[in-house]
């Protein structure tokens, strides 16, 4: 259980990193919506393994196929099925990771819920499982741009200790796709390339920080009381693999505020609208989008395989050491950008359907 | 929409600040467990306003009336109700909030999606609205104590930049009740205190961070992927007044470490129990409870109404100046305390009966 | 578990027959609704016992107090909750009961469910757990008529083997409610009417048919597949205690006829509507409305509980005889005329939401 | 939206009878089950077109894959997916009805909700949207089997006027199975064979009666107040496709009884255990199951494609003539019979896990 998200734009993912394929069902999309799978590619491929020197060299194209809920192009608001074959499945890599449990990894606790694991990789805690959510979150973000303009940018503010220094008001898809690290500050963004590839080489591995805006939102999306706009934006990033810690606006550095210092004043802008001065509420306010940019941050920890010998277990309980094998991201955070921009936009358009229902919506 | 939560032990809460009253419907608790609104009153006399110094002086007793799903002191497996009456509300403390709107408040929100909002006070998005989380709350614990000696200990770790120390592992429920403020630490305690009484007489306010840490967790836990333990977590406490951030075990300051240092290392205990060394996954690997101490923070910013002169807007988005009248809370985290306590007793209740089923669990 | 019923326009209600009261949670209703208790109660008494010589003598006021949710006269947007106080509540009656099953009750299995049960009524499973139904809809046909115009009209087709000839198309809410039982078949009301008080006098009870027409019907409502409309309609009236049956249109009679006489032929009305000459459909194809006037009919079996003498065992499972005492409806067919019609209004005006969003519709 | 059923057995169906494939994601399974790709193949041969002289020629073989969530032929806990491309579509057949709307199907429907249909075949409406649901049924059918030696037995009951005399506590699937009409009464089932062929040739269609019998069902499965057993039972079986009436127990027969005619005595059997000695309630009391063999109906009208001219209109309204093509069913019976299983057994699998958990369940 577990494996939809959604209330009105739900999703189901599947499938293991071994085994016939992973992919994504997505129900609630409203019909007569242009896709292709070419579209939904460009975002695989922000996500694909193999794609830089920074991520892991496993080599898989990850091509998908739509299976259903497409005709001559258009979709028919019927259940949309993407599927990608896995490929490349060196499974003699995880001989040893068949007796022996990875560190900080999700094996053990697998094995103790369910009591039977596919040993030959991550199955479905691997990253792999996060296609089927980037193949859905490419629709969902087509669909906020089609009726309300929403622009969804996620990209790299921190790797380890280095920050970016980037204004979330103005940083472009551009960008953050100028370079392999996904930090629009092109500066920090060398040095952080550096660094992941010098901890590659020690056999470690490091983690960091995502920030992802949403600009052009609606005000009113949000459901109070307990499908406030940043619970389930806070459910949805820390569904990730990897993911620590969740931030709205001013986050953890807001609690060193005072309320006359933190609070957002009000003022009316040139076409009448009543906006924010500051935006330290993040574009949400009770619990509902007003108006302003949403801007977020989510930890990532480091990868959790590495190729350090670590003390552990097997899965009998004798205590042991183990040396990662596999071909593992030394840092998840440049394929994890694609993954909360997909969250994001999987959420907001699922509360803009709850606002405007799921029919036609995409003529208004 | 989106007044329930949970998918076994589900909870629907109702009420706004003025009317009738507010309450939360329990649906799925299992049978024949006893319960009474004496053990539900000890919860919501911790999250009760007037009862401190530092907390706001609004004077409501908070008393609950259990009106279904009991009988003869033990609950039947039919939804239980629990409501609180309103009293002591000072409508005319909000006259100027009727006209215009309070910065970082839900007012233009509310307004904006609902065109209607209970201008007599926060409604439905102030802070009463968690009276049904909390008593909902105290019967998850009981179950949770019940089945599993699961114990939840949430307090004070940071006023503003007053932090506290505490070893989650060792705190108890006394040393946190110890104080008003609710921070186990206690010279740190006196501290804040003296901090939430300037403030308030400043006509200002602050925030902080509430740590929670549930022990004696049963492995298994949690449904991936979307549905992961922290997942839940987070959108529970992610939902609750003011909330602006979320952390699970290393959080934000774990990106700091590289893998190595990070990872929790494996080893058997006495008991051939297989355990973690460190506990930087706070409880949770791979979205499921690995049976260590599950430990969160949860980041509060400042509270929004003050008594400074703020600049805003009205209705009609004239701009204008306002100073909050009513009475507040200068600081809300020790009144938080309970309520994350609660999300996190309902979101461990769920997953519990998730993995148990619903009835007969408490003979288990 | 499972007394919550709708997606976007969502009721849970509470409540058993003895105790503090019963009642509903509705979420999802939209906001500037006017809406009064007043109205609201003109369906209870619809529903209420004591309401003539053919339903129980229990007596109870049924008046309603709507708690949250409702301001100055107005809808929120918030959960709006409704509460009856149980009154009149003659446990004595019970004491038989509290040790012996009746037969075709719900006492045995809720007891084999949950272990214990409220022995003083029927609990959770009497009729009066429909109250919260029944206020719910009363808000849902509200809706649904300022909307879309959308009338919805129960009434008793058969009473045992008394059949009343009703033209769904035509019938008034005036016709029904001008007699007792609720049959608009005048003349045919007065034998139903007749043979009810018979059937009193011998202790026993009997059962019969309620079809419903829901008329102006918008084009498109429903789900496919599992939420096709007739099978939430089906899902929504075979909740209702006593029901054994559903029909949507022609139901089991239809599959008497061949596919050339039972098609519904198309045809282009004077508006250029697309329109069907007949409406063996009853109004949906392919689980969607189709514009036409939907009908359904469902059977309710006779009240379980008779003053005859029958063969029953006790909790422990000893052989016995039991008389029912209690003051008993004979037929439960007049008072559920509302509970029909309520269902069917609840599963429309959820699929309208779902169709329209839930904001704002009261305005288009 | 709607194409998810269950709670936690939940599954999703996807895809159209042209285009890539159709197919199911099953969430919720408990892990460790043996399951192959042939045991599934078993109950989607009993579905598929072609099988016999009865049923459509239309030949697909409806090869299944599993895709995800079985290892070494055994369950993960995770989801499982199971696809069956599609084959043989000759899509001319349907030209003439690109433009013309067939009557009593949901073309007219389908595109007054979605804008957009393909119009190669039936869509998403077609039966063979639930080779999914047979799928998941079969996997449904062996976890009940393990549990608790549930079995469900369906059959066709009635066709058109000819009713065969079967009984439900005794029937065998290998009666069911020993005629192409699946009717276990052999002399009958001849005359419903013959009566089908000459329907056939008539270019006509006919409809008729499922009847189901779910055996060994263990006490207190459904959650009252929706959730009732029958109430999901009648929800899965009025989502198939054709189906226009639904019976648990006595039905609408039962509605011509006397409350002591119709009444279930119990009695103490030679186990200790309380049984009914009639089974008028169809095994379901309250809403929970009470033990009893649950006993159900489903009416599925004729076909509504049929060869016979018959009068429509085109998409843009104008009066016409249309004489189906393609290779339809004469009468769907034969294989709706596995389809009826296949919903009783999700509906009981779904209600079994939310009494026992998910994990685990099959080691009880």
């Amino acid at each position: 259980m577990g494996n939809t998200f959604g209330h009105l734009f739900r999703i189901t993912t599947f499938g293991e990193s071994h085994g016939g394929g992973v992919g994504v069902v997505i129900d609630g999309c409203p019909p007569q919506l242009e896709i292709s799978a070419e579209e939904i590619q460009v975002e695989l491929d922000r996500r694909r393994p193999g794609q830089s020197k920074i991520t892991t060299p496993r080599k898989e194209s990850d091509t998908c196929e739509i299976l259903s809920g497409v005709f001559e192009g258009k979709t028919m608001g019927t259940p949309i099925t993407i599927l990608v074959r896995n490929q490349d499945t060196r499974s003699q890599d995880y001989d040893e990771m068949a007796v022996k449990y990875r560190p900080s990894h999700a094996d053990a606790t697998y094995d103790a819920k369910y009591g039977i694991r596919n040993w030959q990789g991550g199955g479905r805690s691997s990253a792999r499982e996060t296609i089927g959510r980037v193949a859905a979150g490419a629709i969902a973000k087509k669909i906020l741009k089609i009726v309300g303009g929403v622009e969804i940018i996620g990209y790299v503010k921190r790797i380890k200790d280095l920050e970016g220094v980037v204004d979330p008001n103005l940083v472009t898809m551009e960008q953050v796709e100028s370079n392999i690290v996904r930090c629009p500050d092109a500066e920090c963004a060398e040095r952080m390339i550096e660094k992941i590839e010098q901890i590659r080489r020690e056999g470690d591995s490091i983690g960091g920080v995502v920030e992802c805006v949403a600009r052009n939102i609606p005000k009113g999306l949000g459901e109070p009381v307990f499908d406030k706009l940043e619970a389930d934006l806070a459910k949805g990033v820390m569904s990730l693999p990897a993911s620590k810690g969740f931030e709205i606006g001013s986050g953890f550095a807001g609690t060193l505020l005072t309320g006359s210092e933190h609070n957002d004043e009000f003022y009316t802008d040139e076409n009448g609208e009543i906006r924010t001065v500051t935006n330290r509420s993040g574009g949400i306010q009770g619990g509902i989008s007003n108006g302003e940019n949403i801007i977020l941050r989510v930890a990532f920890k480091p990868t959790a395989t590495i190729r350090k010998e670590q003390r552990t277990v097997t899965l009998t309980g004798e205590e042991t050491l183990l040396a990662g094998k596999g071909r593992h991201d030394p840092c998840v955070l440049p394929r994890a950008v694609p993954m909360v921009e997909a969250m994001v936009a999987l959420v907001l358009c699922d509360h803009l359907l709850r606002q405007q229902g799921q029919c036609g919506v995409l003529k208004a």
